[in-house]
């Protein structure tokens, strides 16, 4: 059934799609009586019946209201230093994929890329449309936040404050990430931190620590920065029921 | 510590490394009394120190023997339908990276993409150079084979001799790898079979099902071709203890 997140209004059981969702229902060439889900981003489904595609708007009428089934149990915000090249939008859209609940990126000492002003915000636009078209395709009751801190510092305070806050480096050879998931039964937040192509200084798995983060392994192989929040995602996702 | 795959012989306690890797190490400007790691591709790794660079080859004397550290305790091969593009180029990278043994393509009922002839064995000899880049980056023990059936009966044929043969559908709601992995508590050998773009027939489904493949899901969102191989290559490595 074609997904659509909300981008216009409810009255009552009516909603009305507006902008470009509106001119997508119609290139979809969608007839009035077909099925569709809108999403109202919120973590809630619409089962809707179109009844008119005239217009600007097309409107929809409701038939069903349910908690989005694609939204994991577990807020699970990933957290990479910027990476080279285009691997930032790859970490997005499959993150997005995989149930996270946000992205985050942040400068590390040995990030070679620190987009900045214009170029920055531009890459900012992109990568939430990314975020969306992924969370469109996937099925998710969000559309996942990306956004950019502007120190690591800033980033360590906040990943620490998730009652799972985990640090990944490929120096820690004895704590896993299955022994830090294993040690709560429960928590639901969960902040997955890992580093860019040529990882963290010994100085800032200091600092990770002294913040309270745990630092943890994802095994004896070397992951690329773009595979590595993939792996630690698909772990929780896989360790929490989510999978 | 730089790696590389053998390209020569080992005579006592001495490797002579030929070709691109004696080339690749003089590119490297290594000198002398350096030392670096000779893996055999068989999953033992020899820590040399290097001898001489003179001349068309390279000699090292081999320090430390030892298993390969990056090779899992268990089998795993990734068994896609043929993805569009260049997508069965990321499978393999994040696959090897992830610790899967092998990684084989198949045609099926919905692929679009179904190379043959010159341009499949070109593709081939690309994917196993793309798997030999990955195998070293990541510190693999081997350098898993890419291979290719010529039916998707010929793919369930070889996947369901796994121990654990998993075979994901985006229509199977209630049994989940989860609980696939939990059945047994010790398996050697793991079959992961996910589909193209399209997904499966479900007279594939059945198919499978009757060859003795478990047929699971990997939650309610919708995962694209290259991330599902992943996360189900993750999940395993999380649960066996191979992160």
């Amino acid at each position: 059934m074609p997904r659509f997140f909300m981008a216009g209004d409810i009255s009552g059981d009516l909603i009305r799609i507006d902008g470009k969702d509106a001119e997508h229902i119609k290139v979809l060439r969608m007839r009035p009586g077909e099925a569709l889900t809108i999403c109202d981003g919120k973590g809630t489904d619409y089962t809707c019946r179109l009844l008119s595609t005239k217009g600007q708007s097309v409107e929809a009428e409701i038939i069903k209201t349910a908690p989005s089934e694609g939204e994991p149990t577990v807020s699970c915000t990933v957290y990479t230093a910027f990476p080279k090249g285009d691997k930032a939008e790859t970490i997005i859209q499959k993150s997005v994929e995989l149930g996270a609940c946000a992205i985050v990126f942040f400068p590390s000492a040995r990030c070679v890329s620190r987009p900045e002003g214009a170029a920055l915000t531009k890459k900012c636009a992109r990568w939430q449309k990314i975020s969306e078209e992924a969370a469109k395709q996937s099925g998710r009751g969000i559309i996942p936040e990306v956004s950019v801190l502007a120190s690591f510092e800033s980033a360590l305070a906040k990943a620490s404050e998730a009652e799972m806050p985990l640090f990944f480096y490929e120096g820690e050879t004895d704590y896993t990430i299955k022994q830090a998931l294993e040690t709560k039964s429960l928590y639901n937040t969960v902040s997955l931190v890992t580093g860019s192509e040529g990882g963290f200084e010994p100085s800032e798995v200091l600092q990770a620590r002294e913040s309270g983060m745990l630092i943890s392994s994802m095994g004896k192989r070397i992951l690329r920065c773009e595979t590595a929040p993939l792996c630690a995602l698909a772990s929780v996702m896989f360790h929490t029921g989510n999978l």
